[in-house]
């Protein structure tokens, strides 16, 4: 396949900016609120080490929940499949909060990717690691290629003050025996790696990973089979989009995973890794010109792996 | 690709023989409860019209759920993307029979794989069609590419006698307001098509069809695009196995669609099509050594779509 | 106690006209939907034989869900203890019409007052009796005390008409095994059972009967023991408004029954029982100016048993 | 109405001794799990002064919640009919300790006796009070005419470190904005209540209160009006017994509270009130020999409110 992928992108911009402005900035993290509407960045690269960019795609943002898949690499690393012992891999059916499905299943959340469940593989790496925030950032930092990678302490802080809802969460789990650390450690960790700010060429090197079978994936003493990649991508395509994984699948294609700061990763594999940021969601806490741009992209390279 | 693949089949034959003979056959359709146990057959097609095969493979058995994808792919050819405000694309999040979240949901079923999704799929076929049964089986004739493919009137009377449920689903949708045609009328032709009788090799040529991009899809006048194919087989992974979709996803990696009768169809696009059939279920409601094969297979021939 | 009811009740009726006039008729029944909202009546009746009454307390309206209490205390007759085996006493904690609740418990109604738990009822009528619709009137024109009371077959056809939800609930039921009729049987005889049409002053007579413990409770050879009449009036305190059934043992405290037909009756037991009618319900299906009358009532005469 | 209560119990106790001897003693409380599960005291006091009492009557145990009606008459004299904006007055359907509702119904639990809506209760006190927990102390000892009532820190401890699944409540609670003070403060407070001791003596005066309308109700400066203590017998009788409220009110037909330490207190209007103590429990947190003895006493003094 040879595409000119640098043209499609900027045809998906062009097209994009003439699109309704649709959607609103998450609010509920109060210093997620302050970033501009309007940013907008693009970055596909490929297994040839190509790479191709629009916007505002060297601009760092809140990758949020992308990080999930990052802390679930550890831990399906550091576990294998005894992993799914204590969290599920199916969609969950239900809004990305909902702590009704958790009561119903005995504190096994349904998959990694609900809050719940990346709460657990937090309390696995508090487990297993000696110095896991350390683990976290030399992983990051070796999958990404880059060094320059941290977390906004900020939006880690905002988030923990308005975080009620995780706090139910993990003494819900905690009840029903499904949480071995602290509560305050394990949400500490987590706002954390929430926190962490990539841009959108970092997230697709850090993707691209998932999707390069001819190389082994092994970052920081973290690695995975090929087998295992291709699971945690089978997760992100059935879960990785909240309550909006099937529309995903459906119209995109693609195995990904959202954030509510506006970043979807996703992965074509053997082919590209692509990241997009617009900060704008739709009612689901997808980003709205995100999910649009990626649509776009399967369409026009055809490259679903349907 | 080059694969021994009939030499794989019977490998996995082999294995397969050597586990625990787990599961039951399903029991709450009388008629159904009469198979023999020890059924198994397996046929695999490519799309360079090759084929390959062990045991039973050309033995009729009661396609039951497998048919839903038929009758969607027929009322996604009538309706096109209109059909999707009548029915959703979402994993269920719960068992293939639950009538919770239709109640909460407004009677709009979450996908066209739950059984309420299914029955609101017959109700737009009863609407669009003038006969919608003759459609039906041409449809399903020419999908196949045999005339002897027909349903088990028994079989069908035995569901309908103790399908309450269904019953139920269907005028809860009506009180809801999503369901236009008799209840009767809807559930007759509901079991009819369940209860049609296929072998594993017209299984495989029927959904061969599905991975096959390079030629038209149009079955008895019932024509889909390309990308309505990959949008039926991204439906297929996400919610093709009742509340095991992210197992299958996760463990085999292929767009699919169970049946309680004991079969699995499967496809991996531009390359091959693969029907399995084994009468005993796990308590999800799928084909315990059906569901093992897939894996084995895409195991052994790095099949997976991820 | 002597109180003056009749002055007591002039001053309701009087408050109760300054009243902001909020509210709806019940409009999920066409024909209900045409009677005139302002109706409005009032009948108390005392173990002394006294009569009292202001408005429209001789005029017939649809009694609806009060009918429930008739066949139930004819189906406790019939079984006595046996009967909670299949309907429970338990308030629901839902909206009266909810499957969600029947689903997670097996079939098995949380009280005899939800339209599930009203059509098990119905079930053991059309089970145990040889001509139940007989028996029924015989029970409800003896209660009365008068040979006037029979159905509005308009209204019981209009109701069948749109009761979708109600033929899902048989067929759940059925599916769970806790139905034995046939599903137009139950429907039929229940739709008779709510489309009953009487008086306030009926009303109350038939009501009376439930707290006048100095008199044997047996109607038409249906007949109650002392302990299973204050049984049934905790069942009317504890399930009978829907989910204000709290509400209403919190501000009028007596155990009462109502109908969408806008109707309420209700006993205080050893001294009164009283029914009102005004058609306009509030979001729970419950007439506005019947809570509030029969409110101002226990407040007046201080009538609250507890 | 003379009755010969002393001889009454005695009889309660004869039967309830030749009784099998069901349940067990609350073990999620690993404090309550030591007391001695024979344990058996009735004490019943009526409006005349008058004394009856069978067995371990005067033995001190652990309140639990029983404790949320003392705390419930004090928010309720501080903050009347206000209190109602932030906790329902409907049964709840479910078991005690159930967050769904609570999720469902945006934080606003049910009534004030599930955990959520105790929890709720406190907060109130927290915010309105300057020493609330002196005032708790003042106004349970005011309500029993003991000095001698105050709490067991070591069940107090027990029940903290065990207590997640209230944590998740409160924060849950919190995340919609139900809750003011912190999560530590209201805990601490919570357990200190439910750790109360009393004997049923004790238990019995604090109640008499409940039923004895020619009195004023006004304890440590916290009062009720006559009407209002009417309204907090309704909610114990819907309320009062977790996910056997219904079957209390049925059996028994008394306003009643009970505990998970084994004790039951409940009140017949202008006559008595009583409590009964017994350690094990039916699957549904009640006692089964507290149950047991009042639907006894109720049978045998004919003194249902119905």
């Amino acid at each position: 396949m040879t595409m000119d992928y640098q043209k499609i992108l900027q045809e998906i911009e062009v097209e994009i900016n003439a699109l309704p402005d649709d959607g609103t900035v998450a609010n509920y993290i109060p210093e997620l609120a302050k970033v501009s509407p309007d940013r907008f960045g693009m970055h596909l690269t490929t297994v040839r080490n190509e790479h191709y960019a629009v916007g505002d795609s060297e601009v760092k943002f809140s990758i949020q929940s992308i990080s999930k898949v990052f802390s679930l690499a550890m831990a399906f690393s550091l576990l294998g499949e005894k992993l799914w012992k204590r969290v599920g891999v199916e969609p969950s059916g239900n809004p990305f909060n909902s702590i009704v499905q958790l009561e119903y299943e005995n504190g096994i959340p349904r998959n990694p990717f609900v809050n719940a469940g990346a709460l657990v593989v937090v309390d696995v790496l508090l487990s297993e690691l000696k110095d896991p925030e350390a683990d976290l950032f030399a992983f990051v930092r070796s999958s990404t290629g880059s060094n320059d990678v941290s977390y906004n302490s900020v939006v880690a802080q905002s988030e923990k003050e308005t975080g009620h809802l995780n706090t139910a969460f993990v003494h819900m789990m905690k009840a029903k025996g499904n949480i071995v650390n602290e509560a305050d450690e394990i949400l500490d960790f987590y706002y954390k790696q929430c926190s962490i700010e990539m841009t959108c060429r970092e997230l697709a090197e850090a993707f691209l990973h998932f999707g390069d079978n001819g190389l082994a994936y092994n970052h920081a003493g973290f690695s995975l089979t090929t087998s295992q990649v291709k699971r945690l991508n089978a997760l992100m395509l059935s879960c990785g989009f909240y309550d909006e994984s099937g529309q995903f699948a459906f119209k995109v294609g693609l195995a990904g995973k959202s954030g509510v700061g506006g970043g979807i990763a996703a992965v074509y594999p053997e082919e590209f890794a692509v990241a997009v940021w617009s900060p704008k969601l739709n009612e689901k806490g997808n980003s709205v010109r995100g999910f649009h741009s990626l649509e776009l992209l399967t369409t026009k390279t055809e490259s679903s792996i349907f």
